[in-house]
């Protein structure tokens, strides 16, 4: 019996099993937070050819059933089917490329000269075995042991309520876990050959989640997952997030969400590298300031109203079981600090990341994610703003969008004469959608051909199959399939020119408040999951980077869970990010008058001013 | 419709309601962890006349059934009736006379120059609403206001999940409640005009269990209740109770019976008095150590085997939740310091409600419960010894025995000529049982007129119906009622021989170890859930106390109670005991070799050494 994956791999498939554990068995991992128990409804599949026997159909509706959606726990094949799986139901985890694009962290943590110190430290004791001279009682005779190498620690009840029976398993001899930052006994284990101990970065992306498995004894990154931040059904933004949050049970539906997105991830991580759960110790999170309240279950409503207070910026360090996080129930989780309601701890990670504020020369930082963060400064000041650039660069609110992964479509050539497009593909596979790298490469590249004009409109007037009206207006074909075509409509195309008309006009005002120019800027750093790799030349001429020499231009990528790496590893590094929250000055853009018109004149290609962008002026000219 | 108390009240009954709900309205309270849901099997009373509908008859055995014993929650009466109400069911709360009882502690706390300051402090804050310009986040909004107050807190996740809208709601304006101990922030509440806080006090005894429910704000106790320990029906004494736990879920076994016992008195204490048990903000628990680990759930076995240590003397201040008390779940639980595995918290009490620490003069503190611990001491030193006495001063272990509370005899006179008794019953009203003040007066009168000899033997040559068989051999009839009988045993009278011989011989034995005699002593307090006012001629006559001047005596009652009430009410009298616990030197007499010996000379009335008992000797020849 055969599963055929549409525009994807096929495998043999054993009969009597549902396809959840089917495609599980060939590391294709679905979302499932009730894992795989047919209550959660998340891992929906799509049945396109063959039968499946349904044990249920849960809470899908009838509409649903009707396009051949099943559940993937409740389905059993009975002979060769084609599926297809909605990248909403895809986790991706194991994915090679990913885990070798995090080999350099480990000598960015060297870099800052930081030891290994993650949240859980340890230390050795022997205490002497009690006599009836010595006669204090076992948490006395610790605490000696412990204050003679100089620390005073708290003892939770949870530790305190197997104490004798521990230290004596192991012979008064034993590592003693504690939690330096509140000074907390966690736990006591016996003492090994050769320590393993295990913990997760984890980005929380407005669009995407992102996780880590960590070695914390040699940094190693082992595997990496990501998902779709599942807030997305509840709206695209932070903004409509917040409003969501403060309608009724609405806080308590967003926190399950990203949550569970991350059980869901954490479970194929550790099965897939036989790693016990209950042996996850410690977790670092960063996120925008809105990601993190909703992480933490706090209510972010006053973050959206004037003056944009949030709960905390300084998040102290709580556990596991208070974040919900299905691994040691006790393992601290440190949240990396936020500077204001709209400048995160993913920015403080990304400076720490770039080490931008360790310089003499002046660097501007640009995240360009689902909201747009701009940075700017050098060792001695950083100021920061943001800037809404909305989804689209990892695939949110457009047609054919997806997150940079297997399948996605990451660069795109198109031939002006043709007018036909050649693309690369992440993993060589057939395309599923189009990742950020590849909508500025299309649209640019649709710029240059003159198939859209400087506004961004699709002409009507050329002589191509690929321009054809679809349900959205005008669309550019980019790649037709057996069972699904991609395309980049109009509609897409406007958001795209927000979006970076957005990033553009936020880095050039914050520019201007603090009396710098573009050209002044000796080192841009571009962070976000738009992709790995996007080519500098066209996100100039597309007028989201500012046209200024190409090489002093970094591509960082997620530079969120990088800090968030650099956290989980060392206590030094948790230190660097709070004085780098502190150093960090907020500017609120929104409340500045000239804002709406820098915005307004970025919403051209590449701009209305043309002598902004010297270098694209020519090409253009010369082109035509 | 009637029901009728045997040997008792007697009210009228709604119908249609069962016996547990007739009773509670009616202020008779039953012990029913369960809350009257028929799941326990707690609430056995016997019916003697008249019929009950009975929905369930739970985990009740044939025989049990056949005797008539029933739950009172599942039965249903119908129509007048008689019952019975074993001891073991029944809950002491709402005993005017143990509240009036209460009345000096307050004084006590005074004469000690302490503040009253509960568990968890507050501070008044009003801080400064955030604007543009002053907009740092909540969390660091609050910090900053308690910094400015000299103080440092820790912030649990608990504590901050609510934070945005508790501070908006009380308009910044708002008493932070906190627990010094922990530095730990608690909650946020509206200022209130007249405040009202309520904490429990607690005495955990090897036999009885007692609560107060007290006013934080004026330390007023509000009431009283008291229930057997329900750990008994897994042995009488700490030894047999540490072997219970020893085996398989024994240990969580007689966790529950005992934080279930102390539930089972919160309910009707804050029921009766409108109190809402969330309301209940701070626990102080005071007992023996085994009490205070079993309490807990620590494991004890380590108290019990060479060298005797137990996991904890000093206990963190931990949480209501982490103990299962059911109030409000954070509410801190200090348990009152103990010394060594066998002198605990409740010997710690016992000395700061005496105040035998802060005079010059030579005192001895005993307790005479179901361990016999002593104290000597001035206010430069401090030594402690233990010996086992059993649980008969309290009612365990003797035949009619039962606590100090209504029903019981207090005190006995034996006509010499008639061998006939007369008796006084607590609350006035027909004899349930005896308790041991009662004990100590029957064991003595019986000596004094020749009813047992000095070997405690009953004799079985005179002219009178009180002496006859029963099933344990010779008895003494002290009352004859409808229903049933009050008797003291051949049995009995060993057992109480045994106790009064440990007591006197451990006080003895600590006081050669010292180099004092009994007549060097100034000051003797004597502590103990016996009875309230025990005739102290009489317990020197039986050999209990030392034959010394009678005005050195000092009756303190519970004295376990007192600590506990003093340490929830002051932190000045936490750190008081503290200190008391570290001053006291323990001593370790079971390993004495000559323990045995003084303890043998003890069991006789008075004791084998006539010339240690003077008066008794003269006043013996006397008499005959």
């Amino acid at each position: 019996m055969k599963i055929h994956i549409a525009d994807g791999e096929s495998f043999e498939a054993e009969e009597g099993k549902n396809l959840y554990e089917l495609l599980k068995k060939n590391k294709i991992y679905l979302t499932a937070s009730c894992g795989g128990k047919g209550s959660c409804g998340k891992c929906r599949v799509i049945v396109k050819e063959g039968t499946v026997r349904v044990e249920s159909y849960g809470k899908l509706t009838t509409a649903e059933r009707e396009q051949g959606i099943v559940l993937a726990c409740q389905s059993f094949p009975e002979g060769d089917i084609t599926i297809e799986i909605p990248i909403e139901s895809m986790l991706t985890v194991g994915d090679k490329i990913a885990v070798s694009r995090t080999r350099d962290l480990f000598e960015l943590l060297k870099s800052y000269k930081a030891d290994i110190s993650p949240l859980i430290s340890r230390i050795r004791l022997t205490l002497p075995v009690p006599t009836l001279d010595d006669n204090i009682s076992d948490l006395e005779r610790l605490k000696r042991g412990i204050e003679e190498k100089g620390l005073v620690l708290e003892y939770p009840y949870h530790f305190v309520s197997n104490l004798s029976d521990s230290l004596r398993e192991h012979d008064w001899n034993f590592i003693l876990c504690y939690q330096k930052e509140s000074n907390t006994a966690l736990s006591i284990e016996p003492p090994v050959e050769k320590p393993c101990y295990h913990g997760i970065a984890v980005d929380i992306g407005t669009t995407t989640v992102v996780v880590y498995l960590v070695d914390l004894c040699d940094g190693r990154v082992i595997d990496v997952g990501s998902t779709y931040n599942s807030q997305m059904r509840y709206g695209d933004d932070v903004i409509t997030r917040i409003v969501h949050a403060t309608e009724g049970g609405g806080l308590k539906e967003l926190r399950h969400a990203v949550v569970n997105d991350i059980n869901d991830l954490i479970r194929p991580l550790t099965e897939s590298h036989g790693i016990d759960p209950e042996g996850i110790e410690s977790v670092v999170v960063s996120g925008n300031t809105t990601m993190v309240h909703l992480f933490w279950g706090l209510n972010p409503a006053y973050i959206r109203e004037e003056p944009y207070i949030p709960t905390a910026n300084r998040f102290p360090v709580w556990q596991a079981r208070d974040a919900g996080i299905k691994i040691r129930r006790d393992a601290p989780v440190y949240s990396v600090p936020c500077v204001a309601s709209y400048v995160g701890g993913d920015i403080v990670s990304g400076v720490i990341a770039t080490k931008m504020h360790t310089r003499e020369e002046l660097s501007l930082f640009m995240d360009i994610g689902t909201n747009g963060e701009i940075v700017i400064g050098n060792k001695d000041w950083l100021m920061t703003a943001a800037c809404s650039a909305g989804p689209c660069f990892e695939g949110g609110g457009i047609k054919n969008g997806m997150r940079a992964t297997n399948g996605a479509i990451e660069s795109v050539r198109i031939d002006p004469e043709t007018l036909e497009p050649e693309f690369k593909v992440i993993g060589d596979v057939s395309p599923i959608g189009i990742c950020g790298s590849g909508m500025i490469d299309a649209i640019t590249e649709m710029f240059l051909a003159g198939i859209v004009d400087q506004k961004g409109r699709i002409r009507d007037d050329l002589k191509t199959d690929r321009i054809r009206e679809g349900e959205d207006g005008l669309e550019y074909l980019l790649y037709s399939g057996e069972t699904h075509d991609i395309v980049l409509t109009q509609v897409d195309i406007e958001n795209l020119i927000r979006a970076k008309g957005a990033i553009y006009a936020g880095a050039s005002l914050l520019l201007k408040e603090v009396g710098f120019t573009f050209d002044m800027i000796e080192r841009v750093y571009i962070a976000g999951g738009f992709g790995n790799y996007i080519d500098v030349e066209k996100a100039v001429i597309m007028g989201m980077l500012p046209d200024i020499p190409r090489d002093r231009f970094r591509f960082m990528g997620n530079t969120s869970i990088a800090g968030a790496y650099l956290c989980l590893m060392s206590e030094e590094m948790r230190r660097e990010a709070e004085r780098v929250a502190s150093m960090m000055t907020y500017m609120e853009l929104s409340t500045k008058g000239t804002f709406m018109d820098e915005f307004m004149s970025a919403l051209f290609l590449p701009h209305t001013e043309m002598e902004q962008f010297p270098s694209v002026k020519e090409l253009v000219f010369k082109e035509r």
